[in-house]
C-alpha cells in the first residue's frame, strides 16, 4: 500500500512536469514568434523541451522565458484535451515540421492534442487540470540536441527545467545539486590530482595519477587481502584473444558491438576482452577436475574494454576501459547457495568498510529469452532468495531482468547526497559451462556440468573511485587518503625537526609528506585543506622545545601538546581498522 | 691479453664446429645420393647443415651418419681452399640449386671453394687442416628449415650437431643440456600447474594460474614496496591509445612490425601499446612541472603487446603480451647520475635478492643514426658510466649498440646453470622529451627539457618467472613458494591437529595446505615433493601426543619433536629475510 501512495504521488508529479513543458513552450511561442517544436517530456525531477528558433538562446533569456511562464500560471489556463482526424491535425500543425514528422508516425487514425491558452500540442498527456497546478519551478540550462538523437539531423535548442510541489523542495534539490556539482568527481580529479583521460590518447580511457593510484592500490590490496582470506585465488590473464573465442562464447553475436577490434595478426582476428571469464575457463579446462576441488575461487583484477559512445562517456563513471574486480565461482550445483551467501556477505562487509550506509538489493529473474532450462532457472532463484534469506537481505524481486544467460542480484548503495551507485553483482551462468563443456568428475565417477557464478563486489576500480570520490567530496578515509599526514614547520628552522618527525612516522607505513616550501603556516594549512590531507602536524618552538606536535584535523579540529608516539599510535589504528571518521586522540 | 687467448680459442673452436659441418654433408653426401646442400655454419656451441634429402630423415639415420663421420675423421682428409671463376664454379654446383642461387649472390668474379675427401663446398672458410682436429662432436636433433627462413621457399631437414675440443667438455656440456632440459620452464610451469599459453586463445598469450599468480604477486608486492620506499609512485595507465600518439613518438615509424592493431573506434585507428612510455608523458604534462618537484619517479606494472612471429614465440620467455616492470623518471640533467646509481643500487639489490650471484653489465653507446646531439649523448655516456663507477660495477662498453634515442646500461644475470637471462636496463631518452615537448620550470623561470630514463630492473614478470623457475629448478625460494607448507597426517585421526596446526600457521601469513586425501604417508610425501613445497610437517601418534612436528625439507632433510611455535618462528624468518635456502631451525 505504501508502495502504491509513492507509486500515484511520483506519477502526479511527473505529469505536472510535462505541464510545465507545455507551459514553457507557450512562454517560447510567445517570445520567439515563428518557433518551432520538437518534443517536451518530463524526466527525472523535471522536464525539456527541444525548439527549433530563430537564433541561439543565450543565459539571459532563461528569465525572459521564466517570468512568461508565472504569466501563464498566474492566469491559471485549462488544460483542454481534443482529438483530431490525422488530416485535421496536420493542417493545424502546418507550419511544424517536428510535429508533422511525428504526426506521420502515428498508427492511429485519430490523434491526441492538449491545448492550454494559445498552445497547442501533439500529445498523450495526461496533465494537470490548469497551469496554476505547476508550483515550484526553474529553468536551469540551455544545450544542444539533435532532433532524434541522430547527429545527421538538425541540431536543436533544449531547455532544461526543474519542478516540484513546494518552493521547500525545489530549494532543497537545488542544494543537493549544488552540493552534488562540488563534488563533481571529475572537477574533484583534477584539482586532487588523481587522474587524467586524454583525448589525444582515447576518449573513456582513464590514466591514474600517483594520487589516484595510491586510493587503487591501497583498495587492490585490501581486495587482494580479503579474497585470499576467504578461499579465492588471485589469476591474471591477457587482455587480447582471438575473435573465434568470443564465437564460441557467443560474446560476438551478442554484444557486437561493445567489442573492440577486430584486429589482425598473422591472418587471424583478435579482440580486446570485454570480459574475463572466457580465460578463466580456459585455465579451467586445463586439467580434468574432480569434485573434491570444487569450489574453485578464481578472482582477478581484469582490465576489460567495452565500446561505448563518446557522447555517453562521463569522468570514471562511465568510460571504455575498466578494470573489473571479477571473480568466477566453478562449483557444484549443491554449493550454490553456500557461493552466493559468502559472496554476499563479503559485498555487504565491503560496502560497509567503505562507508556506505544504505543499499538496495534486487534479484532478477528469468527474461523471455533465455538459455538453460525452466527449471534451471526456478532452482536457481530460489537459491539465491534463500541465500539472501539467509543474510537477512531485504531484496525486491525485478521480474524477467535477468541476462539471458541466468539470474542475477544486484546491489546499489547510495551516496552522501543520495545517489545510487551500482555496485556488487552476483549472476548465475547456464549458458558458458555448456557451450565450452566445462565439468568436474562427480563422487560416482561420472562427468558433471559445473555451477558458474560471475561476480564483482565493487564493480570496477574506475567507477568505485567515482563514487568514493563523491561520496566523500575528495576527503577520503584515512586509510586510503593518498596523503595522510602533512608537517608544517612553522618556520624554517623547524624542518630538521619536521624531517625526523616525518620519518618516523613513512617507518610506520604512514603516506606523509613535510611542508616544506617557503610559505607561510596559514598558506601551507590552507593548502593542506584543499588538498584533503587529513592530519595536519603543526611544529613550532613550543612543540619542538617539548618534543610534541599539534595536530589539526582537516576539518579544522585541533589537539595540542600529544607525543609524537601517541599520534602514531592512533594513527595507526585509524588505518589499521579502516576507520571512514577522523581522530586525533584515543 | 687475457680476452685475447679466449677469443682466439673460441674462433680455434668455431673454425672446428664449421669444419664438423662440412664432415656431416659430406657423410649424407655419402649416404644420401642426389642429396642437395644448402648452408652448413657453425652456431653456439655446435653446427648445423640444411639439406634436401630424396626421404624425410629419422632419429635412426643420426648412428648412421656419426658413423660415417667418424670414419671421414679418422681418415684425416685434408681441407683444401681453392677459388674458381663464377662460371666455373657453376658448373662444378650444376646439379646443385641452393649453391647456385647462392653463387648468384657473391659480387666477386671468384668464388671461395672448400674440399675434403668427395666432398667441396662454397665456403669462406676458415677451416681445420685435415679432418682429424675434429675432437668430440654428437649429433643431437632433426628440424624442419625454410631455405633461407622463407615461409613460401621449400622446406628443407636440418641436423644439428655440437663440437668441444675434449670429450670431458662435450660430456659436461650434454649434462648441462640434460639439466636445462629438466629445468626448462614450460615443462615445470605444466607439472607444477603454474601458468598456461593457448593456441585457441592466442599464441604468446600467457594465462598466470593460480599458484603461478602466487609467486607473480608476491614479487608485485615486493617490487612496489622497495619502489615505494625509494621514492617511486605507483601509476596506472590504459592498454590501448590512438594510433596518431604512436606516429607523434616515432614508434608507429620504427616500431611498426611490432604493434599490434590498428583497430577502428568511431573512425579513429587504435593500438595495443608496446610500451608505457607515452602515457607516462601525457601525465607529466597535465601540469606545469617546477624544477622543485624533480625528480618525478613514476612507476608502472604495465602490461603491453608486441607482434613477434610465431616461430621464435617461446614459453615465458618469449610472448606477445608481457608485463614490463616498468619506470620513467623524469629529472634535471644535473640529477642524471645519482638517479642512474640509485636505479643501479636497485637492480642489483634485486638480483641479489631473488638469488643470482653472477651477472655482466654493459654500457651501449651512440649507435651511427642517433636522436640528440653528439654532446648530449657523450655528456649522457659520461654519466653512466660515472654511474656505474661510484657502484663499483664492473662493465663493458658495447660500442655503437645504444638505441638511437639514448646510451644504455643492459644488464645479463646468469642463472644457475650458467644461462645468461636479459635483465635491468636503463636507458636515456632524448627524443620523447623533445618530440613532446617536456620541460620543467627551472630555478631561473626558464623553461628547460627534462631527462628522461627508462628503466626495469626485472625486464618482465613473464621472463623473470621463466628465469625463476629454471633457476631454481621449479623449487622456488620459500618466501616465493606457491605452496609453503604442507602438513601431512600419518593417519585420518591426526587430521584434527593438522588442520589446528595448518590454522595457526596461515594465521602468520604463511601458505599452508593439509594433505587430507585418503592416501599413504609416502604417497603424500612424495606428492609434496614433486610439487617441490618446501616444508613438509609430519603428524602422526608421537608428534600429537608431544604437541611437536617432524619437519621435513623437500630434499630430505629432517627434524624431530620441533615445536610448532618455534617452527613458526623459523619459517617467518626464513621468509621476511627472503631466504634463498632452506632452514629447519634455527
Amino acid at each position: 500500500m505504501v508502495l502504491e501512495k509513492e507509486q500515484e504521488q511520483y506519477d502526479r508529479l511527473q505529469t505536472m512536469r510535462h505541464s510545465a513543458a507545455h507551459v514553457m513552450a507557450e512562454a517560447v511561442q510567445a517570445l520567439f514568434p515563428g518557433a518551432k517544436f520538437a518534443i517536451g517530456p518530463a524526466i527525472a525531477d523535471g522536464f525539456y523541451y527541444d525548439f527549433e528558433l530563430p537564433r541561439p538562446l543565450v543565459p539571459d533569456d532563461l528569465p525572459l522565458i521564466t517570468d512568461k511562464m508565472r504569466e501563464i500560471i498566474a492566469r491559471d489556463l485549462t488544460f483542454t484535451r481534443w482529438e483530431a482526424a490525422r488530416e485535421e491535425a496536420k493542417e493545424l500543425f502546418a507550419d511544424q515540421p517536428y510535429k508533422l514528422e511525428l504526426i506521420d508516425e502515428i498508427p492511429d487514425e485519430k490523434v491526441s492534442l492538449y491545448q492550454q491558452g494559445k498552445f497547442t500540442d501533439l500529445c498523450r498527456g495526461p496533465h494537470v487540470t490548469s497551469s496554476g497546478e505547476i508550483k515550484a519551478f526553474k529553468l536551469l540550462s540551455i544545450a544542444g540536441a539533435y532532433w532524434r538523437g541522430d547527429e545527421h539531423r538538425p541540431m536543436l535548442q533544449r531547455i532544461y527545467g526543474v519542478a516540484f510541489e513546494t518552493q521547500q523542495s525545489l530549494e532543497e534539490y537545488l542544494q543537493r545539486l549544488e552540493e552534488a556539482a562540488r563534488r563533481d568527481h571529475r572537477k574533484l580529479g583534477k584539482e586532487l590530482d588523481l587522474f587524467s583521460i586524454h583525448e589525444e590518447a582515447g576518449a573513456g580511457l582513464v590514466c591514474w595519477h600517483p594520487k589516484g593510484a595510491v586510493v587503487r592500490r591501497v583498495i587492490e590490496d585490501f581486495w587482494k587481502q580479503e579474497h585470499i582470506k576467504r578461499g579465492y585465488d588471485i589469476i591474471y590473464t591477457p587482455h587480447i584473444a582471438k575473435a573465434d573465442l568470443w564465437k564460441t562464447s557467443g560474446h560476438w553475436e551478442f554484444y557486437r558491438d561493445y567489442l573492440y577490434g577486430p584486429m589482425e595478426v598473422e591472418g587471424e582476428e583478435y579482440l580486446l576482452k570485454p570480459m574475463n571469464c572466457l580465460y578463466h575457463i580456459l585455465i579451467y579446462k586445463t586439467k580434468l577436475r574432480s569434485y573434491r576441488e570444487l569450489p574453485l575461487r578464481w578472482a582477478e583484477l581484469g582490465t576489460v574494454y567495452r565500446y561505448e559512445r563518446s557522447g555517453v562517456l562521463h569522468g570514471l563513471s562511465r568510460v571504455r576501459g575498466f578494470t573489473q574486480d571479477d571473480a568466477h565461482i566453478f562449483c557444484r550445483f549443491a554449493q550454490l547457495e553456500d557461493e552466493v551467501a559468502d559472496v554476499l556477505e563479503l559485498a555487504l562487509f565491503m560496502i560497509d568498510t567503505f562507508g556506505f550506509a544504505d543499499y538496495q538489493v534486487k534479484l532478477s529473474t528469468r527474461p523471455e529469452k533465455y538459455a538453460g532450462t525452466e527449471k534451471m532457472w526456478q532452482e536457481a532463484t530460489d537459491t539465491l532468495s534463500r541465500a539472501l534469506e539467509r543474510k537477512n537481505c531485504a531484496f525486491e524481486i525485478d521480474p524477467g531482468e535477468g541476462v539471458f544467460y541466468g539470474p542475477k542480484i544486484d546491489i546499489k548503495f547510495k551516496d552522501a547526497v543520495g545517489r545510487a551507485w551500482q555496485g556488487p553483482t552476483i549472476q548465475v551462468d547456464f549458458n558458458l559451462p555448456q557451450r565450452f563443456d566445462v565439468t568436474y568428475i562427480a563422487e560416482d565417477g561420472k562427468e558433471q556440468s559445473v555451477a558458474m557464478i560471475h561476480r564483482t563486489v565493487l564493480g570496477s576500480m574506475e567507477r568505485f573511485l567515482a563514487s568514493l570520490i563523491e561520496h566523500y567530496g575528495g576527503a577520503f578515509p584515512v586509510w586510503l587518503a593518498p596523503v595522510q599526514v602533512i608537517v608544517i614547520p612553522v618556520a624554517d628552522r623547524h624542518l630538521k625537526y619536521a624531517d625526523k618527525l616525518a620519518r618516523k612516522l613513512k617507518e610506520a607505513g604512514i603516506r606523509v609528506e613535510v611542508a616544506d616550501q617557503s610559505a607561510t603556516m596559514n598558506h601551507k594549512i590552507r593548502q593542506a585543506q584543499l588538498e584533503k590531507v587529513p592530519y595536519m602536524l603543526i611544529i613550532g618552538d613550543r612543540e619542538e622545545a617539548a618534543r610534541t606536535i599539534s595536530v589539526r584535523g582537516r576539518g579544522g579540529e585541533q589537539q595540542n601538546n600529544i607525543s609524537c608516539s601517541d599520534f602514531k599510535k592512533v594513527i595507526s589504528r585509524v588505518i589499521a581498522d579502516r576507520e571512514t571518521g577522523l581522530r586525533l586522540a584515543t
